[in-house]
């Protein structure tokens, strides 16, 4: 069998378009495993994966955790604040030593851009990126773009709207790289403050108004706001996002189309979008988390056979 | 096999005597099965629990997770701080996206009364109430009279007194509809101000005097003073409240009978009951604890029937 | 097959010489297990063990945790502040109750020295010390020793320095007193404020001058400064610690000769020692953690022997 061309998941950056597939065709068969009464398969019996979060994270955390259960890995669950590992040097004496434990693999959340690449470099372990810093999601990418895929039969020539604020956000950054290699059009919408300059060089298009991003897309992925970071000055306020770049049912309802409703979550109900509009038959929000278990167990299992 | 009445356990108020007692005959295997070598049965075996505590109880959860690891569950641990699921909508979004995860059913501690009966009805899975608020601990009442089932071979019939602060106690309450379905004669003993006025219209007898209370009795069931609870501000305070209210070995030892002792734990050894009586032959604390595991587990195992 | 001399693993004060070599060539077993593609032996399927952590220990309680899964035994993780446990009641009840749910044995971290023995006399279960106070830390010392009886194939006759604050050091003590049984000549190295007068009573040299103790030795012990003990005030300063008794990579070049460099972890890099002596080929530490998990395991599977 063909495997991935990496035997690590830093980022969408470093994979290709037959990585995805692979990865999707791989996460088709374990999806329906896991919508079977016997939802264990043993693939990873003896592989001890290590979730490290150095960042706080309930749903990846919970979503990767279910995963390696599922493929009947053991797991290790090690939760550390950031001041801890505030020096590069710190980080590789962490994992080093839980790899002298004898883990196979590391799912780790870093608030720093570029932990998991540092962290690849200096360990022998294998490294699946769960989120570090304002970089990459690679996870989450995947899981939305097999979402449009299970949605639509392609992703290919579908267009995504990703609206939000694109400066601060992993998850906008990844999803655009997996759904241009895709083949997907791909637009970003928010108020000019949350949208960096070098983004036209990815060969997005930027939309500042929220309806015209609308009545162009197939799908609108809906990015959440970041109340808890504290660092971000929003400009617009919250309020003034809200009523431009929420959205509702209305708005919806006098679109020209039925499009799709993704969120990455957890949502914030009556910010980004309301809750009309996460509940309605148009949002795929719930099928995502189903995915992101599915997703998480290919990438895990295809990983293990490049140990 | 005749199975329970409910899909759910929300609260005692919604399972008949027949339930109860099929709760107990079950929970009698499985204690034997945990006193065995091999404590571990395979009865839940691809079913996935999700233990979800908005507030925090190591007891209890323990015991949950004990039970379901012996029923060979998979079991998911979730931890929340109660100040992120203020809204109804937001609790709804974090079980849903749990339960899109494929998980069975869910063990819920929250600190809002009902939140177990709201959730179950806006999420398919089945719900187990750890605890909601000052309203319902249904498998804390189960296995309460369990221990007094175990010890005296009937519930029905005997004389339970319930001392402390009746007030702000879902155990208390969940007590009382356990032990009066089960034929057992209840009477609630506390200062005026913790014992709520609608408590004679649930038949029990109310007595301020614990002299009085405990010469009547066969069983004393002796509340923890909830001293973490800032909220509650405690009249009589805690002093007067010992001296009123607390059980030491003299009291004990000078009443006319030998009377059974029992405590949900955790202990404030001091307050409500002395470390010689809490240690005593009459104690039965550490029964409670050991019973709680095989109590649970029926439940579980039970409502898994149900699914 | 002969067994240990006791029931629980408090200190190694407890322990003679016989029942170190036999932890030692048990260990032997379980390193080759741990480096088999299938890492899991079924040795302690049906014993549950339960890791009461007092104190935040994250790369011991892994280990541990590590070592009964590969173990194949149930575990379950209780993490507790201390001030919820500041009597000895209290912890006493702490753990009857989780005995009470049928606990076989209990890995316990406590920030009072004593802690473990005190429990070993009130409950049932056996205790395996995982670091009590200022006083002992077996396993720590276990693994030491085993990894110098690894690198010189013999623990007697070695010349062991253990460099730091000797003072508050359960790490020391226990060192001492294993390396004292195997027969290996011990001296302890520091600034005169960090080291007690009764230590020359155990029989180990006392040397004020790195550069000297380095010089007579085979083995530096290079202990960890506890930054973040902030009761312990220290003289000297931190900065004048590490000018005096910090080691790097020129101290150990200019040396007579080849010694090599051991560490409890975790490093506090640049302080006790810089990096590159941490990562020389002279360093054993991640060959400790690496061992930690072997040595644990045959704590654990010669204690349950005992049962």
């Amino acid at each position: 069998m063909a495997g991935l061309s990496t035997r690590h998941l830093l980022g969408i950056k470093d994979i290709n378009r037959k990585d995805i597939e692979l990865i999707f065709e791989t996460a088709d068969t374990f999806k329906s495993v896991i919508n079977r009464p016997i939802k264990k398969v043993p693939s990873l019996r003896d592989v001890t994966i290590a979730n490290i979060f150095f960042e706080n994270s309930t749903r990846t955390r919970l979503s990767f955790e279910l995963a390696e259960r599922r493929l009947s890995a053991d797991t290790l669950n090690f939760a550390a604040s950031s001041s801890s590992v505030s020096k590069g040097e710190t980080l590789v004496d962490t994992v080093n030593n839980i790899l002298a434990m004898k883990v196979d693999m590391v799912v780790m959340r870093h608030p720093y851009a570029g932990a998991g690449v540092f962290l690849s470099k200096h360990v022998k372990a294998q490294i699946v990126n769960a989120g570090d810093g304002a970089h990459e999601h690679p996870t989450q990418a995947l899981l939305d773009a097999f979402s449009i895929r299970e949605k639509y039969g392609d992703v290919a020539g579908k267009k995504v709207v990703i609206v939000g604020d694109i400066l601060h956000s992993r998850v906008a950054l990844s999803n655009i790289l997996c759904l241009k290699q895709l083949g997907a059009e791909v637009m970003v919408c928010g108020p000019t403050t949350l949208i960096p300059k070098y983004i036209a060089s990815l060969g997005v298009k930027v939309e500042h108004n929220l309806i015209k991003a609308l009545n162009w897309c197939d799908v609108a992925n809906m990015l959440r706001i970041q109340l808890e970071r504290q660092d971000i000055k929003y400009f617009p306020s919250l309020r003034e996002y809200t009523m431009l770049f929420g959205l509702n049912k209305q708005i919806l309802d006098n679109l020209d189309k039925e499009i799709t409703i993704m969120h990455p979550g957890p949502i914030n109900r009556g910010v980004e979008i309301t809750s009309d509009v996460a509940d309605s038959k148009q949002s795929i929000i719930l099928d995502q988390v189903e995915n992101g278990v599915a997703v998480r167990m290919a990438v895990l299992y295809l990983l293990a056979g490049q140990a």
